[in-house]
Protein backbone atom coordinates (compact mmCIF):
# COMPACT_ATOMS: atom_id res chain seq x y z
CA UNK A 1 0.00 0.00 0.00
CA UNK A 2 2.69 2.57 0.91
CA UNK A 3 4.92 0.79 -0.90
CA UNK A 4 8.43 -1.30 -1.08
CA UNK A 5 10.70 0.33 1.65
CA UNK A 6 13.76 -1.45 0.56
CA UNK A 7 13.11 -0.11 -3.20
CA UNK A 8 13.02 3.35 -2.64
CA UNK A 9 17.19 3.73 -2.78
CA UNK A 10 18.03 2.02 0.36
CA UNK A 11 16.10 5.06 2.18
CA UNK A 12 12.95 3.28 4.30
CA UNK A 13 10.02 5.11 4.46
CA UNK A 14 9.64 4.08 8.19
CA UNK A 15 12.49 5.43 9.94
CA UNK A 16 13.75 3.79 12.29
CA UNK A 17 12.88 5.37 16.05
CA UNK A 18 15.94 5.69 18.42
CA UNK A 19 15.80 3.59 21.40
CA UNK A 20 14.85 5.34 24.85
CA UNK A 21 16.02 5.65 27.70
CA UNK A 22 14.72 7.06 31.16
CA UNK A 23 17.01 7.85 34.06
CA UNK A 24 14.45 8.19 37.17
CA UNK A 25 15.76 9.98 39.54
CA UNK A 26 14.97 9.18 43.12
CA UNK A 27 18.56 8.90 45.31
CA UNK A 28 17.38 11.80 47.61
CA UNK A 29 17.07 11.57 50.87
CA UNK A 30 13.75 13.34 51.33
CA UNK A 31 14.43 15.60 54.22
CA UNK A 32 11.84 18.04 53.40
CA UNK A 33 9.19 16.52 53.74
CA UNK A 34 10.00 15.85 57.58
CA UNK A 35 9.14 12.16 57.07
CA UNK A 36 11.25 8.95 58.05
CA UNK A 37 10.40 7.71 54.82
CA UNK A 38 12.25 9.42 51.38
CA UNK A 39 9.08 10.89 49.23
CA UNK A 40 9.35 8.62 46.55
CA UNK A 41 8.79 6.20 48.68
CA UNK A 42 5.88 7.09 50.56
CA UNK A 43 2.53 5.44 49.77
CA UNK A 44 -0.09 7.04 47.57
CA UNK A 45 -3.42 5.16 46.77
CA UNK A 46 -1.40 1.82 47.72
CA UNK A 47 1.86 1.59 46.28
CA UNK A 48 4.95 3.94 46.72
CA UNK A 49 5.04 7.17 44.68
CA UNK A 50 7.81 5.74 42.64
CA UNK A 51 5.93 3.08 41.20
CA UNK A 52 2.90 5.59 39.89
CA UNK A 53 6.19 7.57 38.22
CA UNK A 54 7.30 3.84 36.50
CA UNK A 55 3.74 3.08 35.60
CA UNK A 56 2.99 6.52 34.08
CA UNK A 57 6.64 5.84 31.71
CA UNK A 58 5.90 2.54 30.89
CA UNK A 59 2.26 3.33 29.77
CA UNK A 60 3.79 5.99 27.28
CA UNK A 61 6.24 3.09 25.88
CA UNK A 62 6.16 -0.42 27.12
CA UNK A 63 9.58 -0.88 25.71
CA UNK A 64 11.68 2.12 27.35
CA UNK A 65 14.71 0.93 28.97
CA UNK A 66 14.46 2.32 32.74
CA UNK A 67 17.28 3.14 34.28
CA UNK A 68 16.18 4.08 38.36
CA UNK A 69 18.98 6.03 40.20
CA UNK A 70 18.47 5.10 44.47
CA UNK A 71 21.02 6.11 47.04
CA UNK A 72 22.38 2.51 47.64
CA UNK A 73 20.63 2.78 51.54
CA UNK A 74 17.33 1.81 49.94
CA UNK A 75 18.30 -0.97 47.55
CA UNK A 76 17.06 -3.48 49.74
CA UNK A 77 13.62 -1.63 51.18
CA UNK A 78 13.32 -0.74 47.57
CA UNK A 79 13.48 -4.73 46.36
CA UNK A 80 11.04 -5.31 49.14
CA UNK A 81 8.88 -3.11 48.23
CA UNK A 82 8.48 -4.35 44.41
CA UNK A 83 8.51 -8.16 45.94
CA UNK A 84 5.16 -7.05 48.37
CA UNK A 85 3.50 -4.82 45.65
CA UNK A 86 4.32 -7.58 42.53
CA UNK A 87 5.76 -4.76 40.29
CA UNK A 88 6.42 -6.22 37.22
CA UNK A 89 7.52 -3.46 35.44
CA UNK A 90 11.26 -4.13 34.05
CA UNK A 91 14.25 -1.50 35.75
CA UNK A 92 17.87 -1.18 36.62
CA UNK A 93 18.67 0.01 39.45
CA UNK A 94 21.79 2.14 39.74
CA UNK A 95 23.83 3.46 42.55
CA UNK A 96 23.12 7.28 42.84
CA UNK A 97 25.90 10.10 43.78
CA UNK A 98 26.04 12.92 46.24
CA UNK A 99 24.11 15.35 44.06
CA UNK A 100 21.75 14.81 41.48
CA UNK A 101 24.46 15.57 38.89
CA UNK A 102 26.69 12.61 39.89
CA UNK A 103 23.57 10.41 39.70
CA UNK A 104 22.74 10.78 36.56
CA UNK A 105 26.41 11.10 35.64
CA UNK A 106 26.01 7.70 36.68
CA UNK A 107 23.06 6.65 34.94
CA UNK A 108 24.07 7.67 31.69
CA UNK A 109 27.53 5.34 31.88
CA UNK A 110 26.08 2.62 32.12
CA UNK A 111 23.81 3.41 28.46
CA UNK A 112 26.12 2.26 25.50
CA UNK A 113 23.69 3.36 22.70
CA UNK A 114 24.70 6.94 21.35
CA UNK A 115 22.21 7.47 19.64
CA UNK A 116 19.60 6.74 21.92
CA UNK A 117 17.09 9.62 23.40
CA UNK A 118 17.40 9.27 27.23
CA UNK A 119 14.91 11.57 29.30
CA UNK A 120 15.77 12.55 32.76
CA UNK A 121 12.84 12.33 35.02
CA UNK A 122 12.32 12.88 38.78
CA UNK A 123 10.66 9.91 40.70
CA UNK A 124 8.42 12.14 42.67
CA UNK A 125 6.82 13.11 39.21
CA UNK A 126 4.26 10.25 38.75
CA UNK A 127 1.75 13.29 36.91
CA UNK A 128 3.99 13.50 34.12
CA UNK A 129 1.17 13.36 30.79
CA UNK A 130 1.72 10.43 28.23
CA UNK A 131 1.32 13.53 25.33
CA UNK A 132 4.45 15.88 27.38
CA UNK A 133 6.50 12.35 27.37
CA UNK A 134 5.81 12.19 23.86
CA UNK A 135 6.15 15.90 22.89
CA UNK A 136 10.11 15.56 24.90
CA UNK A 137 10.68 12.53 23.37
CA UNK A 138 9.67 13.72 19.82
CA UNK A 139 11.25 16.83 20.01
CA UNK A 140 14.66 15.33 21.08
CA UNK A 141 14.83 13.20 17.85
CA UNK A 142 14.24 15.92 16.13
CA UNK A 143 16.34 18.67 17.74
CA UNK A 144 18.89 16.90 19.85
CA UNK A 145 16.90 17.91 23.17
CA UNK A 146 13.76 18.91 24.50
CA UNK A 147 12.82 20.76 28.30
CA UNK A 148 9.20 20.82 29.25
CA UNK A 149 7.84 24.12 30.23
CA UNK A 150 5.13 25.58 31.27
CA UNK A 151 4.18 29.18 31.58
CA UNK A 152 4.25 31.02 35.26
CA UNK A 153 0.62 31.81 36.34
CA UNK A 154 1.24 34.13 38.96
CA UNK A 155 3.74 37.41 39.46
CA UNK A 156 7.01 36.72 39.99
CA UNK A 157 9.48 39.47 42.22
CA UNK A 158 12.97 38.77 41.81
CA UNK A 159 15.18 39.09 45.38
CA UNK A 160 18.02 41.74 45.24
CA UNK A 161 20.16 42.64 47.35
CA UNK A 162 18.23 45.78 48.66
CA UNK A 163 14.96 44.04 48.49
CA UNK A 164 12.75 42.81 45.80
CA UNK A 165 10.84 44.10 42.77
CA UNK A 166 8.36 42.80 40.45
CA UNK A 167 9.53 41.13 36.92
CA UNK A 168 7.44 40.19 33.31
CA UNK A 169 6.04 37.34 34.47
CA UNK A 170 5.61 36.68 30.63
CA UNK A 171 9.30 36.31 29.95
CA UNK A 172 9.67 32.93 32.06
CA UNK A 173 9.13 29.44 31.64
CA UNK A 174 8.72 27.07 34.75
CA UNK A 175 10.84 23.77 33.99
CA UNK A 176 9.32 20.28 34.44
CA UNK A 177 11.05 16.92 33.71
CA UNK A 178 11.46 14.42 31.38
CA UNK A 179 14.57 16.46 30.21
CA UNK A 180 15.47 14.23 27.31
CA UNK A 181 18.70 14.82 25.38
CA UNK A 182 20.62 12.39 22.63
CA UNK A 183 23.10 10.27 24.26
CA UNK A 184 25.95 11.39 22.57
CA UNK A 185 25.37 14.99 23.51
CA UNK A 186 24.40 14.98 27.16
CA UNK A 187 27.47 12.65 27.92
CA UNK A 188 29.88 15.32 26.71
CA UNK A 189 28.16 18.05 28.44
CA UNK A 190 28.16 15.35 31.83
CA UNK A 191 32.04 15.31 30.79
CA UNK A 192 32.14 18.93 32.65
CA UNK A 193 32.97 19.17 36.09
CA UNK A 194 29.94 19.40 38.62
CA UNK A 195 29.61 23.15 39.12
CA UNK A 196 26.56 24.63 41.83
CA UNK A 197 24.62 26.33 38.97
CA UNK A 198 23.85 22.88 38.03
CA UNK A 199 19.93 22.88 39.16
CA UNK A 200 19.09 20.63 36.44
CA UNK A 201 19.84 18.46 33.36
CA UNK A 202 19.37 21.33 31.05
CA UNK A 203 21.43 23.60 33.02
CA UNK A 204 24.32 21.34 32.74
CA UNK A 205 23.62 20.77 28.65
CA UNK A 206 23.45 24.50 28.56
CA UNK A 207 26.56 25.12 29.94
CA UNK A 208 28.55 23.10 27.58
CA UNK A 209 27.09 25.72 24.64
CA UNK A 210 23.96 23.73 23.86
CA UNK A 211 20.86 25.59 23.13
CA UNK A 212 17.62 24.46 24.96
CA UNK A 213 14.54 23.59 22.83
CA UNK A 214 11.96 23.70 24.80
CA UNK A 215 8.11 22.23 24.43
CA UNK A 216 4.82 22.71 26.08
CA UNK A 217 4.82 20.38 29.75
CA UNK A 218 0.96 19.72 31.47
CA UNK A 219 0.74 22.14 34.45
CA UNK A 220 -0.24 18.98 36.83
CA UNK A 221 3.17 17.81 36.44
CA UNK A 222 3.97 18.60 39.70
CA UNK A 223 7.20 17.38 41.81
CA UNK A 224 6.01 16.44 45.10
CA UNK A 225 8.19 18.14 47.72
CA UNK A 226 5.78 18.99 50.38
CA UNK A 227 3.04 17.64 52.64
CA UNK A 228 0.68 19.35 50.72
CA UNK A 229 1.87 18.41 47.64
CA UNK A 230 1.31 14.67 48.92
CA UNK A 231 -2.22 15.89 49.70
CA UNK A 232 -2.85 17.09 46.18
CA UNK A 233 -1.29 14.09 44.24
CA UNK A 234 -3.74 11.41 46.38
CA UNK A 235 -6.98 13.49 45.27
CA UNK A 236 -5.35 13.73 41.99
CA UNK A 237 -5.02 9.95 41.39
CA UNK A 238 -8.70 8.98 42.84
CA UNK A 239 -9.72 8.37 39.40
CA UNK A 240 -6.89 6.68 37.75
CA UNK B 1 -4.93 41.08 85.55
CA UNK B 2 -3.09 43.20 83.63
CA UNK B 3 -3.26 46.18 85.20
CA UNK B 4 -5.62 49.51 84.13
CA UNK B 5 -4.66 49.97 80.50
CA UNK B 6 -6.24 53.44 81.35
CA UNK B 7 -3.69 53.77 84.14
CA UNK B 8 -0.55 53.97 81.57
CA UNK B 9 -0.32 57.51 80.59
CA UNK B 10 -3.27 57.05 78.09
CA UNK B 11 -1.69 54.31 75.93
CA UNK B 12 -3.81 51.20 76.05
CA UNK B 13 -2.52 47.93 77.13
CA UNK B 14 -4.86 46.75 74.10
CA UNK B 15 -3.73 48.98 70.58
CA UNK B 16 -6.77 49.00 68.67
CA UNK B 17 -6.62 47.55 65.57
CA UNK B 18 -7.57 48.61 62.23
CA UNK B 19 -10.49 48.31 60.62
CA UNK B 20 -10.21 45.62 57.70
CA UNK B 21 -11.20 45.38 54.55
CA UNK B 22 -11.03 42.60 51.80
CA UNK B 23 -11.65 43.71 48.11
CA UNK B 24 -12.38 40.30 45.98
CA UNK B 25 -11.78 41.23 42.59
CA UNK B 26 -14.35 38.56 40.35
CA UNK B 27 -14.91 41.02 37.34
CA UNK B 28 -12.90 38.48 34.46
CA UNK B 29 -14.97 37.00 31.96
CA UNK B 30 -13.18 34.04 32.35
CA UNK B 31 -12.33 32.97 28.78
CA UNK B 32 -9.20 30.89 29.73
CA UNK B 33 -11.42 28.47 30.94
CA UNK B 34 -13.33 27.67 27.40
CA UNK B 35 -16.30 27.22 29.92
CA UNK B 36 -19.73 29.66 28.92
CA UNK B 37 -19.45 31.11 32.79
CA UNK B 38 -16.76 32.72 34.09
CA UNK B 39 -14.53 30.43 36.01
CA UNK B 40 -15.25 32.44 39.56
CA UNK B 41 -18.68 31.14 39.16
CA UNK B 42 -18.34 27.70 38.48
CA UNK B 43 -19.55 25.28 41.30
CA UNK B 44 -17.15 23.15 43.04
CA UNK B 45 -18.46 21.18 45.78
CA UNK B 46 -22.30 22.52 45.52
CA UNK B 47 -21.48 26.31 45.75
CA UNK B 48 -19.86 28.75 42.98
CA UNK B 49 -15.83 28.54 43.48
CA UNK B 50 -16.26 32.93 44.72
CA UNK B 51 -18.51 31.39 47.66
CA UNK B 52 -15.81 29.60 49.24
CA UNK B 53 -13.45 32.09 48.68
CA UNK B 54 -16.04 34.67 50.93
CA UNK B 55 -15.99 32.06 53.36
CA UNK B 56 -12.42 31.80 53.84
CA UNK B 57 -12.10 35.29 54.64
CA UNK B 58 -15.18 35.15 56.88
CA UNK B 59 -13.51 32.45 58.88
CA UNK B 60 -10.13 34.36 58.83
CA UNK B 61 -11.96 37.30 60.50
CA UNK B 62 -16.19 37.57 61.15
CA UNK B 63 -15.87 41.52 61.11
CA UNK B 64 -13.90 42.23 57.74
CA UNK B 65 -15.83 44.45 55.49
CA UNK B 66 -15.78 42.69 51.85
CA UNK B 67 -16.24 44.33 48.54
CA UNK B 68 -16.60 42.43 45.62
CA UNK B 69 -16.16 43.31 42.22
CA UNK B 70 -18.56 42.17 39.73
CA UNK B 71 -18.96 42.80 35.63
CA UNK B 72 -22.33 44.64 35.63
CA UNK B 73 -23.48 41.64 33.38
CA UNK B 74 -23.36 39.08 36.61
CA UNK B 75 -24.85 41.35 38.98
CA UNK B 76 -28.27 39.45 38.87
CA UNK B 77 -26.61 36.18 38.33
CA UNK B 78 -24.96 36.37 41.08
CA UNK B 79 -28.20 37.42 43.37
CA UNK B 80 -29.72 34.08 42.25
CA UNK B 81 -26.88 32.41 42.81
CA UNK B 82 -26.87 33.97 46.69
CA UNK B 83 -30.93 33.72 47.12
CA UNK B 84 -30.31 29.58 46.09
CA UNK B 85 -27.14 28.71 48.25
CA UNK B 86 -29.19 30.99 51.30
CA UNK B 87 -25.69 32.39 51.18
CA UNK B 88 -25.50 34.83 54.11
CA UNK B 89 -22.08 36.50 54.92
CA UNK B 90 -22.65 40.06 54.08
CA UNK B 91 -20.63 41.60 51.19
CA UNK B 92 -20.95 44.91 49.46
CA UNK B 93 -20.92 44.50 45.49
CA UNK B 94 -18.85 46.83 43.40
CA UNK B 95 -18.91 47.62 39.57
CA UNK B 96 -15.74 46.08 37.91
CA UNK B 97 -13.42 48.20 35.64
CA UNK B 98 -11.84 47.59 32.28
CA UNK B 99 -8.91 46.27 34.10
CA UNK B 100 -7.95 44.69 37.81
CA UNK B 101 -6.18 48.41 37.98
CA UNK B 102 -9.87 49.73 37.52
CA UNK B 103 -11.52 47.30 39.36
CA UNK B 104 -9.21 47.84 42.34
CA UNK B 105 -10.01 51.80 42.35
CA UNK B 106 -13.27 51.49 41.90
CA UNK B 107 -13.43 49.18 45.24
CA UNK B 108 -10.60 51.18 46.88
CA UNK B 109 -13.17 54.70 46.49
CA UNK B 110 -15.18 53.21 48.37
CA UNK B 111 -13.61 52.71 51.44
CA UNK B 112 -13.44 56.18 53.61
CA UNK B 113 -11.70 54.94 56.45
CA UNK B 114 -8.21 56.00 55.17
CA UNK B 115 -6.23 54.28 58.38
CA UNK B 116 -7.80 50.74 57.75
CA UNK B 117 -6.00 47.79 55.83
CA UNK B 118 -7.11 46.71 52.71
CA UNK B 119 -6.15 43.06 51.26
CA UNK B 120 -6.97 42.55 47.49
CA UNK B 121 -7.54 39.23 47.05
CA UNK B 122 -8.12 36.94 43.69
CA UNK B 123 -11.59 35.93 43.96
CA UNK B 124 -10.39 32.48 42.19
CA UNK B 125 -8.16 31.91 45.41
CA UNK B 126 -9.98 30.16 47.75
CA UNK B 127 -7.36 27.89 49.32
CA UNK B 128 -5.83 30.88 51.03
CA UNK B 129 -4.91 29.49 54.63
CA UNK B 130 -6.27 31.13 57.50
CA UNK B 131 -2.59 31.36 58.65
CA UNK B 132 -1.96 33.03 55.69
CA UNK B 133 -4.29 35.50 55.67
CA UNK B 134 -3.71 36.57 59.13
CA UNK B 135 0.18 36.98 58.35
CA UNK B 136 -0.42 39.44 55.68
CA UNK B 137 -3.06 41.90 57.81
CA UNK B 138 -1.19 41.52 60.68
CA UNK B 139 1.98 42.98 58.58
CA UNK B 140 0.61 45.06 57.09
CA UNK B 141 -0.63 46.83 59.96
CA UNK B 142 2.81 47.06 61.16
CA UNK B 143 4.94 47.70 57.78
CA UNK B 144 2.55 49.52 55.52
CA UNK B 145 1.95 46.74 53.26
CA UNK B 146 2.77 42.90 52.92
CA UNK B 147 2.19 40.47 49.75
CA UNK B 148 2.61 37.05 50.51
CA UNK B 149 4.84 34.79 48.22
CA UNK B 150 6.48 31.45 48.29
CA UNK B 151 9.56 29.95 46.42
CA UNK B 152 9.87 28.43 43.16
CA UNK B 153 10.11 24.77 43.89
CA UNK B 154 10.78 24.07 40.10
CA UNK B 155 13.65 25.38 37.46
CA UNK B 156 13.17 28.55 36.09
CA UNK B 157 14.33 29.67 32.84
CA UNK B 158 14.16 33.30 30.94
CA UNK B 159 13.26 33.81 27.37
CA UNK B 160 14.87 36.00 25.55
CA UNK B 161 15.26 37.32 21.95
CA UNK B 162 18.14 34.82 20.89
CA UNK B 163 16.42 32.00 23.29
CA UNK B 164 16.40 30.97 26.72
CA UNK B 165 18.48 30.66 29.63
CA UNK B 166 18.10 29.31 33.13
CA UNK B 167 17.83 31.49 35.84
CA UNK B 168 18.85 31.19 39.90
CA UNK B 169 15.23 30.27 41.27
CA UNK B 170 16.45 30.88 44.44
CA UNK B 171 16.59 34.62 43.80
CA UNK B 172 12.63 34.57 42.71
CA UNK B 173 9.50 33.85 44.78
CA UNK B 174 5.67 33.49 43.47
CA UNK B 175 3.78 35.87 44.74
CA UNK B 176 0.19 35.47 46.04
CA UNK B 177 -2.95 37.17 47.07
CA UNK B 178 -4.18 38.71 49.90
CA UNK B 179 -1.86 41.56 48.84
CA UNK B 180 -2.41 44.13 51.92
CA UNK B 181 -1.81 47.58 51.99
CA UNK B 182 -2.84 50.55 54.31
CA UNK B 183 -6.08 52.24 52.74
CA UNK B 184 -4.19 55.52 52.06
CA UNK B 185 -0.97 54.55 50.64
CA UNK B 186 -2.88 52.33 47.95
CA UNK B 187 -5.02 54.90 47.37
CA UNK B 188 -1.88 57.62 46.68
CA UNK B 189 -0.36 54.55 44.07
CA UNK B 190 -3.82 54.21 42.72
CA UNK B 191 -3.89 58.12 41.67
CA UNK B 192 -1.35 56.89 39.47
CA UNK B 193 -2.63 56.33 35.76
CA UNK B 194 -2.92 53.15 34.12
CA UNK B 195 0.56 51.24 32.92
CA UNK B 196 0.50 47.89 31.11
CA UNK B 197 3.42 47.02 33.98
CA UNK B 198 0.42 47.05 36.84
CA UNK B 199 0.27 43.05 36.51
CA UNK B 200 -0.85 42.76 40.56
CA UNK B 201 -1.83 45.86 43.36
CA UNK B 202 2.30 45.54 44.51
CA UNK B 203 3.05 46.41 41.40
CA UNK B 204 1.14 49.47 41.01
CA UNK B 205 2.03 50.14 45.11
CA UNK B 206 5.76 49.96 43.72
CA UNK B 207 5.63 51.68 40.93
CA UNK B 208 4.63 54.38 43.23
CA UNK B 209 8.13 54.18 45.50
CA UNK B 210 7.00 52.01 47.62
CA UNK B 211 9.06 49.08 49.07
CA UNK B 212 7.32 45.39 49.48
CA UNK B 213 6.99 44.05 52.60
CA UNK B 214 7.25 40.12 51.95
CA UNK B 215 5.33 37.82 54.12
CA UNK B 216 4.62 33.80 53.84
CA UNK B 217 2.23 32.57 51.68
CA UNK B 218 0.51 28.91 51.55
CA UNK B 219 1.87 26.33 49.01
CA UNK B 220 -1.91 25.50 47.93
CA UNK B 221 -3.52 29.03 47.67
CA UNK B 222 -3.87 28.36 43.85
CA UNK B 223 -5.39 30.58 41.81
CA UNK B 224 -7.44 28.62 39.71
CA UNK B 225 -7.12 29.61 35.80
CA UNK B 226 -7.23 25.93 33.97
CA UNK B 227 -9.62 23.75 34.29
CA UNK B 228 -6.98 21.60 36.07
CA UNK B 229 -7.14 23.58 38.68
CA UNK B 230 -10.13 23.54 38.93
CA UNK B 231 -10.17 19.79 39.51
CA UNK B 232 -7.18 20.11 41.59
CA UNK B 233 -9.59 22.61 43.71
CA UNK B 234 -12.47 19.87 43.97
CA UNK B 235 -10.15 17.23 45.06
CA UNK B 236 -8.71 19.47 47.54
CA UNK B 237 -12.06 20.82 49.21
CA UNK B 238 -13.27 16.85 49.92
CA UNK B 239 -12.09 17.14 53.31
CA UNK B 240 -13.34 20.63 53.89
Amino acid sequence: MFGDPALADGVSFFPMKSARYAIVVAAGSGKRMGAPLPKQFLEVKGKPLLMHTLMRLHEFDASINVLLVLHPDYFSYWKEQVMRHAFQLPHTIIAGGEERFHSVKCALDAIEDMKAIVGIHDGVRPMVSVETLTRCFDAAEEFGNAVPVVPVNDSLREISENGNHGVDRSRYRIVQTPQCFRVNLLKQAFNSPFHSSFTDDASVFESNGNTIHLVEGNRDNLKITTPEDLRLLESMLVGS
